[in-house]
């Protein structure tokens, strides 16, 4: 394992340790798609709020929505070695798992670019379950947001990868 | 139950089901805390990276603070409800928990103001991981960020609430 | 007239012409609230495609309501010389009106503090209206955004201020 | 009229009704330009306090200028829709219309790239508004901006549109 | 001096030495003020440039003056451990020293809050200059940025300061 | 000279001297760099606090990085005429001087675009020296930012340029 470790390296910092911000000029522009997803458990009553007829469902996953699109634009504003890049599409969904008490969010981010788009992805699923957190805790401030990862990455140098844990449930 | 969801409802939507930002002019102006946490899970491996040496260490978790400080300090731009505020103080702590092979974000957040401040710092617990996948993820892309959630709040006419869940490990 | 000329000057800018930004660290610290409105006309028929059906009409709107409440927050970083302010309120609400083709946005601002929220509703007012016009801009590119202004002022030194203009229709 | 109407469908939502990014990633990348104009109506003595002196004028609408300028850059910041992108130029002018009593904005937008810029110089020409109004609204609380519309637009699959529209006056 | 060294500590890292936000919320508000200046030197005929009739002069010093407002307003999120606070006024002033080659800027902030206000005035004075520097590139890439340090502060327990540095020429 | 001074022009200000983005849409892609440096100077005992301890230094240095590059990304938003781009690489450096009791920043940026980089190098060497001076203002509010300037820019039309004048220290 020795071996291993002294044949890794976080990219992100340099040789003395400091932070780095990897550097993507020479890397060939290809269409990049990333998938994630991320959950948020509340209880049956909170999600039966949520629930209640169309038209509150409706707005509160619009907020959320919202919420998530426009987190993943800001994701290098947010995250610091991340590079600014022009998503082409970002998609934000929701599912009620009411076996659960949870909703389940997955979000996909596409660009053509030179660098990976999992950390919009991540992004645009993490503020999307906070502002589901910020709609209900008044009246469940217990609220967990878990379960947030990658799915599936495809385009650039490293091809296609996919997540082979098992989902949350 | 039913009477219980009768006379429940969601603050932030108001009666037609439209997205509602709740009106805090006549809330008292109080000091206010929260605190929140949050876990990345990544291989041993992976661990064991972030803890070679002080040296290594240092920056990453310092870039992780900071963006967890930072996001704490946007989290009316992010969360679309939300009221923008003024903090007084954030905190963003790091843990490395090599039994279950993560690492805990612990947060907090204080102002003195007219609302809480629980999304601020589960927004600066969500954000210091993120920033932590971001600097692992060429090494280890199938990290998972889990148990984000609120500690204890305290101020506000809601006084002291706290967490009665088990934390994750 | 020229003795009004002479005794008026616009605030904004110094004895030298440049711009200024007013001095408000001793103005008094009190609840004020301004609403604004705004229009956008559109054919009758783009009209009935936000209106067709809860479904639609829900997210069309829900997505414009908060990109209206994230520009208010974002008013001093649109607009050079207003300062930065904590509103405790913003509603941004829309009518149907058929018989003259547009819809019609409503907005409120309150906060406690030093200076008027007038910019704020009316930024709100424009984004959100700049919102629908994105939102349906593929069927129908000839919109047209009028009518802003203010329509009520309340608090601070000035008091009360209401439009005595006919509104838009 | 139902036949176009069931052909006819909005863009930014899915089958579902729900907020749609439309996925720009396959669109060519070409030169793209949008012109786009408003106007702010204000009192005859408002407008004699702008126009009074190259002194005075060049502040107001220098200022005004950087506002709409800066404004398009944040457009997708602002439009929860619309897609991040590069604006090679942004171009504000004003004139004054002493015979209309107001100020008319125009405004023109440029990249290369993958999606229109219509939303961008439609978001400069009401910020330039805004901030015109923020400028004088001390001495004019009642001022009106209206007539904000896309002029012209270039590039792009959808080639070149015109409005057909007749201007403000 | 080690004496002094020993009692002596950074506030901005805790004693861990990791980066450390001092908590205001137990300071007192009150009116605090902050000016500050900063210097951009260039060739004699860039300088003339500027200084070229009152009307290029305008344009140029207004959109520097409105680069630095802007800029103090958004201090805190550009330097990590800053506090966001509301600024209630800031002044960005020019002045030509034509002895010297350079252009001269000097800026005030001020606000009533828990917090001095010098890291707004230097961010200021950096950012003018920083906006001088870009529209006479072209003409000058040897420009150079210096003499940014705090004049005076005002307000707050430590009370009144005033640098005894000689200034710049 | 007077010749010279007739054919040059500022690019950033049009014919009537009005604030002007120049138009890049149809320049070359070309990979751009530029390097700048900046100093911050202080008292002997205020750099011995800083370097006193490899913790200590990291975490100061660290969060100054994480400014600086920040910031670079933030470049056309905080100064009005630089064009929104996309930096594949930003480093940010620092070297003590205990000579002269100061320490330098060296940066770098670099992007495959149409326009140079060298105004983000200097926004992210202005802003390490900001965070550098307000980690430190406590124990020493009369520090000096001085010496920013471009050390060497290379691609685009204009080509390899270097600085000539000689360094601080």
């Amino acid at each position: 394992m020795s071996n291993e470790k002294n044949s890794q390296q976080l990219t992100h910092l340099n040789q003395q340790g400091e932070a780095n911000m990897v550097d993507v000029s020479n890397k060939q522009t290809t269409i990049r798609t990333a998938t994630a997803e991320g959950y948020i458990r509340m209880s049956a009553q909170t999600l039966a709020l949520i629930d209640s007829g169309e038209h509150k469902k409706g707005d509160v996953f619009a907020v959320a929505r919202i919420a998530g699109i426009q987190a993943a634009k800001k994701c290098s504003d947010l995250i610091p070695l991340c590079h600014p890049l022009m998503l082409t599409k970002v998609q934000v969904d929701f599912t009620l798992d009411k076996a659960n008490n949870q909703v389940r969010v997955e979000t996909l981010c596409r660009l053509s670019g030179q660098t990976g788009v999992e950390m919009e992805a991540l992004t645009a699923a993490s503020v999307a379950c906070l502002t589901l957190f910020d709609m209900c805790k008044a009246v469940d401030p217990g609220m967990l947001i878990h379960g947030i990862r990658v799915l599936e990455k495809q385009g650039g140098k490293s091809g296609h990868w996919q997540s082979t844990n098992q989902g949350e449930s």
